[in-house]
Order: structure tokens, then C-alpha cells, then sequence
């Protein structure tokens, strides 16, 4: 069975995966990240474990064939354009894993490993030629489209940064962007969070919520005011993804991250919402669901990109 | 040098172009368009018209080699899902030309055809391989996406429907479509116009303006109202294409229809709007223009993605 490589590269832990044909993770490892020096010595570190486990599947008959590995940043022709968190700027990170292990490499933005992982794994069925959007609700709100089976890169790394998107807000926030007013000051579980303390506060009963989880709790007792904080994230978050989809047209929306924990509590009045805003052509024709994936996504969708460089590969010998 | 036939069919007028691979139209023709019984002698009409000057162009020894369709709905495997103008339903238009003209056929959605024409051919200089944003201003709002010089089409053939993203409007107006506040409601000529006529009208000061352009003249001498509509306006547009450029991260985004022939007027306050509202990384990255081909651009995008058919047939060989 032909196995490749998958590597998310994170700002604290670098994991790796052996991930065949199918979708099968075969084994799985991690390795702290050393942002020392700009993040310097990870492209040696990442090949040193890569070259070190090849060398061992190759006693067993089954070596990996490429390389597909996930950053925190956007990419561009074998390129990290930048990753803040890693130190890294224009790092050539395809040519030194490629020149480190002999093997073909492909890279791609962590947001859009995790959308390919899910579109291709996450289902109920193997949908690997599907389009679908994914956007992941935690600190921030990320994203990535996949068209046709394919991550949507875009023209310097940068599609589906759809937190950025601007929204008309029912007040100010500073987004960590830059801009004031993203989707991601309303719709990530901070931007979640702090709807619902605006909502006590104003009713002068201060909580001081620092999680959604304990929103949520209250959304679940039915309280209204925490009730109120969802719906307002729910309408900011449909508004959104209608946008996206008529953009996209989409056969998939998969919702991730810390705020899907909810599960049906943010799922069901945003799969209502959604169909009221969604370009009638298309209403009842997608479908709308919790990413399943978990911490495996991104490594699972870089193997993806790299079965399909192989695939490529073999076509133009 | 190889040619193909460009064509665009609309609910008055079907235009036909004979198109060279340099983006050159040695030839253009227009018959009415036969809308009763549901269009159904529109597609004999089309193969008539191609048949007739395949044979005149066979003699010349220039016969086309291909046939591109623009038509009025989304499409999809070379089916027409619907086109409400034409009467038509699922017609499978690809089939039925390919059938009676021999020739390989490509259908693309008309606005998308716009968008690969001026992607295409619009440009200061051939952007074939770009990715771009197209959105056209008239009685409602159209657009299309670009990737890598191919349409995005979408699972059901609505990519692209940008006139249909939901906006937190300053008022509640109905869309054709049948939802509320979309973004054509406030950015199509009709939208603008029914903002500038709401100003005067609170104002005390009714004008009763049927055209954008009447307004756009006010604008030009300064008139306070008249620029605010311009301002609001604006204002919704560059949301509403941030938001696609953080869905698709073009190179160049466009804009089309009568609107945009306020030229400056409307294009310089769009601009400046815009870059505050983009993700940062792609400021100062992109280009703004207006279109430029007028009619042409969607028999040329038709024609465009004949050509890449007629490139992928010879792949497969």
C-alpha cells in the first residue's frame, strides 16, 4: 500500500503521520517546535524525523513516496510567505525537506490542510473530488475552500481567510488584523465570549465568562441572555457562510473548532439561519456539518495534497 | 490560425463571434432570440447559425474547432439547469449542438463568461492564467470568480452569484431573488438609484431619478446628497468584494455594467474604500479596473474556455 507523509507544523508541537491511500493514519508521532533563532532549525528537524522513519519503513517494504506538511502562514510555490508564529518569512521550506529526503514535497496553509482533510476523510463517505468550505471557530475563525478536491490557494496564499471578512457589527472591535469589525471579532469563541459578557454586563449582571463552553452551559438551561449571545454569533456566523457559499457554491459546510463542541446547541439554529440567507438556487442542495476530524485534519489533508502531486508526477512521466 | 465560436445567449439577442486563439474576433453576427415554447427551436437556431458558417469558413480553409456557449443560468456537465429569460429547463444544450455541428461544446454561465472574457482579453495585457473577481453593476448585480484562468462553476453552477450575498442593509428591500437586503438590492444601478432617491425624498426634496447616470451627474458637480448615495454605495461594494477577496485572494478584481461607467466618479472612492476593508497581506497586492470588453467579454470567455476544451481534448490523446 503506497503511504506518504503528513506534517502539521504547529507554534508549539510539529506532528507527524503515515497515512496511506485510504486515509489510513498508520502511525503517528510529534515533536516540540523550536521557534528559537526565527524558527531556523524546524526545516532540519522536520527532515531529520522524516529521513530517520523512511530509512525504517523501507526495512519493512513500505517506504512513503512525498511529503505533504501544513504551516501556520500561507504558502505559495513550495514557499512559506511568512509564519508570525514560527519566525519564518519567505522560507523555502519545499526545497530544503525535497534536498533533505529526495522526496517530492507539497506544501499548504494549516487552515487549508484541515478543510482537504475533512472534505476528504471527514464524511460519511470518502467525498475527495468534492467542493465544500470549512471554517474552524477558536481563538480566531480560519478557513479553507476546497473546489473540485482541490485547496483554493488563491493568489498569494490567502484564500479562504474568510475570518476577515468585514461585517457590519452591532458595535466596534478591534480585530487582531488590523481592521476593526472581521467576522472573527463576532464569531470565534472570543468574539462569542464577549457577546455574551456585553449582554450580563449591560443587564448589570457581570459574569465574566473566558470560555464558550460555559455560555453554552446557559444556552443549554435555556437562560436568555446567553440564548440572545448565540443567536447574534449564529446570525453574524450565517450571514457569513451565505456569503461564502455564494462565492463558492459548495457542496459541504463543515464548522470546526472549540465553539462546535456545542453540537446541536450552535448547529441546529445556524443550519436554520443559513437556509434563509443561502441563494435560493441552492437551498436544500448542501450540506451543513460539525468537522470530525479533530487534531487529525491537517495532517490527513496534507497526505491528500501529496497523493496528489504523486498523481501528477506520474501523469506527466 | 485555429478558431472557434464564441457565443452568447441572452433573452433578446443571441451574438455570435468567430474567435482567433490571440483573444482576436474576425467575425460577429446577431439574430433575435426565439423565446416561445419554452425556447425550445433555440438551440436548431444556434446550429443553424454554425453550421452555415462552418461551411462558408471550411472553404477558406479557417472552419472552427470548437463552440463556447454563454447562456442566461447556471450550468452544469453541459446541461442548462434553467434559464428563466429563455423558458428553458434542464436543456442539454452541449449534447444537442455537439450533435448537429460535430463540434466539441462548452457551456458556461453568461456572467461567468463575462468574467473569463475580461480576465482573459480585458486587461492591459492577456492575464489567461489569472485569478480574478468580476462584478457587474446594472439592473442587479452579477459577477464571477477566476482560478488559474478557469471559471469557477460551482456544485450547482451558482459560483459566482456575488448579487446575492447577504448585507446588513440601512433599510429592508426585497431582492428578485426572493430573500431580503442582498447586495444587489443596495449596489446595482436600481439599488443605487433607490438610495439616492430615499436621501431626496427625506429631504424634502423629491427627484424621482430613473438612471444611475442622472445621479452620477449630481455627483460630478458636488451635490451633498447625491454623494452620500455614491458613499453609501460604495460602501456596501467594498464589503461586499473584500469579503469575496477573502474567500478566493484574487490578482485583479473588475467591475462591470452601467454603473461603472461613472468611471472615477465611482471607481477612486471604491478603491480607497476597498484597501481600509481587505485583508491586510493582500493590500497594495491586487489591481482594480473596470472592464472593458462591454459586449464582447462574454462571447470571448466563451470562446476562452473553447479553447481550453479544445486544449484538454488534445491532452487526452
Amino acid at each position: 500500500m503506497a503511504c506518504v507523509f503528513g506534517v502539521d507544523v504547529g507554534g508549539t508541537t510539529i506532528k507527524f503521520s503515515v497515512i496511506g491511500e485510504a486515509g489510513t493514519i498508520c502511525e503517528r508521532w510529534a515533536i516540540p517546535t523550536n521557534a528559537a533563532d526565527a524558527g531556523a532549525s524546524i526545516p532540519a528537524d522536520i527532515a531529520a524525523q522524516l529521513v530517520v522513519k523512511n530509512a525504517e519503513l523501507a526495512q519493512t517494504g513500505e517506504a512513503a513516496l512525498a511529503i505533504g506538511v501544513g504551516v501556520p502562514g500561507p504558502v505559495r510555490d513550495g514557499m512559506v510567505e511568512r509564519a508570525v508564529n514560527l519566525g519564518w518569512s519567505q522560507m523555502p521550506l519545499a526545497e530544503l525537506l525535497h534536498e533533505a529526503t529526495g522526496l517530492p514535497v507539497t506544501l499548504l496553509n494549516d487552515a487549508n490542510a484541515a478543510a482537504l482533510g475533512e472534505t476528504w476523510m471527514g464524511g460519511d463517505e470518502t467525498c475527495s473530488n468534492g467542493t465544500a468550505v470549512f471554517v474552524t471557530l477558536g481563538t480566531g475563525v480560519g478557513g479553507g475552500v476546497i473546489v473540485d478536491g482541490c485547496v483554493l490557494n488563491g493568489r498569494h496564499g490567502c484564500a479562504g481567510e474568510v475570518g476577515h471578512m468585514p461585517v457590519k457589527g452591532h458595535d466596534t472591535r478591534q480585530c487582531g488584523c488590523g481592521k476593526t469589525n472581521c467576522l472573527e471579532c463576532y464569531c470565534s469563541a472570543t468574539g462569542f465570549v464577549k457577546t455574551a459578557n456585553d449582554l450580563y454586563d449591560a443587564a448589570g449582571d457581570p459574569r465574566g465568562f473566558t470560555e464558550g463552553k460555559e455560555v453554552f452551559e446557559l444556552v443549554a438551561a435555556g437562560e436568555p441572555l446567553a440564548v440572545k449571545a448565540r443567536d447574534i454569533t449564529v446570525g453574524y456566523l450565517a450571514d457569513g457562510l451565505a456569503s461564502i457559499m455564494c462565492v463558492v457554491d459548495p457542496q459541504e459546510v463543515i464548522v470546526g473548532g472549540g465553539l462546535s463542541h456545542a453540537g446541536d446547541l450552535l448547529m441546529e439554529p445556524l443550519a436554520e439561519r443559513l437556509a434563509e440567507r443561502v441563494f435560493p438556487a441552492v437551498r436544500g442542495r448542501y450540506a451543513l456539518r460539525r468537522a470530525t476530524l479533530g487534531n487529525d485534519a491537517g495532517a490527513l489533508g496534507a497526505a491528500y495534497q501529496a497523493f496528489q502531486l504523486l498523481e501528477s508526477l506520474a501523469g506527466e512521466e
